[in-house]
């Protein structure tokens, strides 16, 4: 062992082993959630440079490759009422057919009443969330089938794991927005879910949401229980955005009626329509990487620009999913290279535009092991490089999309104030160049003692979540648990911990009367 | 289960799950090694903008700060010999003390000797390295004490795993470099080590290899055994690089004796010397990360103008391993947002110096979990955005550097592919844009059957080594395989499709006959 230590000391002066082994005693690790302090991680700025992979000239060639699918190819449009607004804002509507064919002027057109920055407004002010620019904004996974953790393992989406997956939303402030039903709720008959799911969501969190465009009368309770929850009237709401809903066009080149509702219904109220197309290269797109941004960029034109034929100026974002399938298996892949790379270059296309910028945090792993962290992570880069304004499936994003997981949303939780973290400018006051300490310490000392260092230790640095520092024979002796074993804890001990945020009983009666009155209704009719 | 199908076709349109679970049937998933062709990951560019986190004038801050303390502080010198070079180029040498300051100018005049790229040579030519500029280099973990894999479980260093932790690097084209010993083999006496490590080395791959600075014999001997592989004279070696070796800097402000000999061997034969203070924020360097870079930038600053001084020309690379600890334990901690914004710094100020930039892929976990993957892809984040040339420990680093695991190294070298097919430029070509797919399958079809997918899907995507995008129900019938699972099992199929690089049987032959004299003459005398 000592010759260990020997060679240790002697060559192995890079390895943290010579500084880190003696040191690397105590500590818990992993264990940290109590000391975050609250609401650091509101109001996200991204000020670095944004990374580019297009030049500008194969940014024009996707533009113009985009602009001619629309004026040859054209889009299928499902909803006649939508096919009269196009028609009437100067698209060529073919007769007889659900076929529409926008001149590119009339695209850029309309695309120029666009706002570039908007609030969305949540019932909680604090929560209040700026879209564009160089504003972050996370919002945790939607629209999961299932859900898992390790106890009760993987099973189908019910109200009760609906409901946990919210507190633990709220209990994070990196998690800004309510990105929509974490898990889909079965248990709920169709016909009343948006009324409960939505009731439970303005209630256990005080963020803002998203309005599922799943027919027009869902849109329309959504937009009522936004402004009961917000106290506001109709006509304030009009004029403050305070809910969206992600439209997924039907890739290729369709648009179909719930969708098509959905913008209308939103845009002619003012509120936020995120248009994005679901266009998987080598399935629903060209299994280029380049032909599936043409057809992304086809479609988002299409769509946020009918946004505006609805109501010019009406708040909307451009939304970018394109990734790649497995071709062995048609399994859609995730955080792979192509992921990265449609990421960023669907960033620059955004900025072409002067419209926010929708991406997502994403993994196809089955559980949580290094996989999920590297697709995740990968996402990561891109979608912050890429300078993403607005992040969906930012946390519990598991099995490409199928599973809300428990664990994971603690994982992408660290990871995602771990960005927050990189993205603080960094301290270069002549405090923090440190030069009295360096010359207090001088040659051959070191910095454990320094008053520069007591003055600041606490909170020099971030202090992760999950990331377990322990020396190996610690870690052993804690029984070797991994970052799933500790992620499994943790999100136990902040439901526990979970509180309630406060409410206005006035507001809290208004709710429970209209969502039982519309209930009493029936809801809305379902084919089931 | 219609209910939840139902569900997933209407509200799930963003989750793959509608897309998804339908297709992803078959496949092997996580096995695609034999698939991946050689040689693809040679010579990487990375022509992206670098990030940058330093404002101009924090960049100037940071380097007058630097200057001033080499100025008036000083750093220790502890060898005679080194502080007569430096006195006789004009530093201020204490008499009767070790240290020594330099003046400002001094230190630029010389850092301006030190070339912006050059060729690091390998005994295979096709295996020759580029240092600088837009060029990536990846090295293998070095000097780790101890060796991990699944059955053996964590051990001391022997000469059985060093020999196979090097059969797998020389397996994977994407690991450029011998960063070092992959694993300190101690069963072999200190004495003869270098001799026994070397030979392997140069047998057991054919790429470029690093000489540790222990003294100034072991540099001597690693010299002759770089000439002899490359069966060249001393002449053409003067004028080509043919090995490296890394200086650590005894921080803070220090340069012991066996690390002054290196720099004074290595220079004096137009060697790379790479100088990397390991500047841990609060322990050896200021607790401020920006204080932590001033201390890097003046130590780095010294030893490499001291390498001019012994010789102007001479291969230097700027070395950048600033992090910090976990200040509740005193662990080192790596992949984290202050190791980003330190590896974006440094390489800032490497570039201000026209020098190549030497970074590292670190983490500090004590298995391959989620952490070790999150950490090291955090690393290779800052690493590529932040213009890293030369990136060691790019494969096998674990456990803060204390443990070679060989799983990690199957997933380290897939990350690296990973960023070297996310830096291949983005195909942009007419027949990229896929117009005439778009127009063929129209909207409301697929692409999977169209000759646009047909001609180019076998290569139209990374294919991973490790991720597993079987769906759940295939996954869990092959038993819930993890990362850590594949990788289990991947390095050893790699390692069983292992073959010896060529090598000239004469030149094998005074390898053979140069080892085996310097092992009788008893190697290199040591202290125990």
């Amino acid at each position: 062992m000592s010759d260990i230590l020997a060679t240790v000391s002697t060559t192995a002066t890079e390895a943290p082993a010579a500084s880190g082994r003696a040191r690397r005693g105590g500590g818990r690790g992993a264990d940290r959630t109590r000391k975050a302090p609250a609401a650091t991680y509101l109001n996200i700025r991204n000020t670095l440079a944004r990374t580019e992979i297009l030049t500008p000239e194969a940014l024009e060639d996707i533009h113009n490759a985009s602009l001619q699918v629309l004026e040859e190819i054209g889009v299928d449009v499902m909803l006649p009422e939508a096919r009269d607004i196009m028609k009437a804002a100067g698209a060529m509507v073919t007769p007889g057919s659900e076929r529409v064919r926008f001149d590119r002027g009339l695209i850029m057109e309309y695309m120029a009443h666009a706002p570039g920055e908007f609030t969305l407004h949540a019932r909680n002010p604090l929560r209040n969330v700026r879209m564009g620019g160089n504003n972050l904004v996370f919002a945790q996974i939607a629209s999961a089938p299932f859900v898992a953790d390790r106890e009760g393992g993987r099973r189908a989406g019910n109200q009760t794991d609906f409901r946990k997956l919210l507190k633990l939303m709220q209990s994070y402030d990196v998690v800004h927005v309510n990105g929509g039903y974490p898990v889909e709720p079965i248990d709920i008959h169709a016909s009343v879910r948006h009324l409960e799911c939505l009731s439970d969501i303005v209630t256990l969190t005080d963020k803002p949401f998203h309005a599922y465009s799943l027919g027009k009368q869902r849109n329309i309770d959504a937009l009522e229980i936004a402004r009961i929850a917000r106290g506001i009237t109709a006509e304030q709401m009009d004029s403050e955005p305070s809910l969206f809903t992600i439209i997924n066009s039907n890739s290729p080149l369709r648009l179909d009626i719930p969708m098509l509702q959905g913008i209308i219904e939103m845009a002619s109220r003012n509120q936020v329509v995120v248009l994005t197309p679901f266009t998987l290269a080598g399935a629903m797109a060209p299994v280029t990487v380049a032909g599936a941004l043409v057809q992304q960029n086809a479609e988002a034109l299409c769509g946020l620009s009918f946004a505006q034929m609805v109501r010019k100026g009406a708040p909307v974002i451009y939304g970018g999913f394109t990734s790649n399938v497995d071709m062995k298996t048609g399994a859609p892949a995730f955080g792979t290279p192509e992921y990265m790379k449609a990421v960023i270059a669907g960033g620059q296309l955004a900025r072409r535009y002067g419209v926010p910028y929708r991406t997502s945090n994403v993994n196809a792993a089955n559980t949580l092991d290094a996989q999920a962290a590297y697709e995740s992570a990968m996402s990561l880069w891109a979608v912050t490089q890429g300078g993403g304004n607005f992040v969906m499936h930012a946390a519990g994003w598991s099995e490409g999309g199928l599973t809300a997981s428990f664990e994971k949303f603690v994982l992408d939780v660290d990871l995602l104030q771990m960005v927050a973290e990189f993205l603080k400018p960094l301290d270069v006051s002549e405090a923090a160049l440190g030069l009295d300490a360096i010359r207090d310490v001088g040659p051959g000392g070191h910095y454990f003692g320094t008053p520069h260092t007591l003055e600041r230790y606490e909170t020099a640095f971030y202090s992760p979540i999950l990331s377990d520092w322990r020396n190996f024979e610690t870690w052993t002796e804690a029984g070797r648990p991994t970052t799933y074993d500790h992620a499994n804890r943790i999100f136990k001990e902040v439901l526990d911990r979970y509180e309630a945020p406060p409410i206005d009983p006035a507001v809290a009666e208004e709710l429970a009367a209209f969502v039982a009155k519309r209930k009493e209704e029936g809801g809305v009719a379902t084919d089931f």
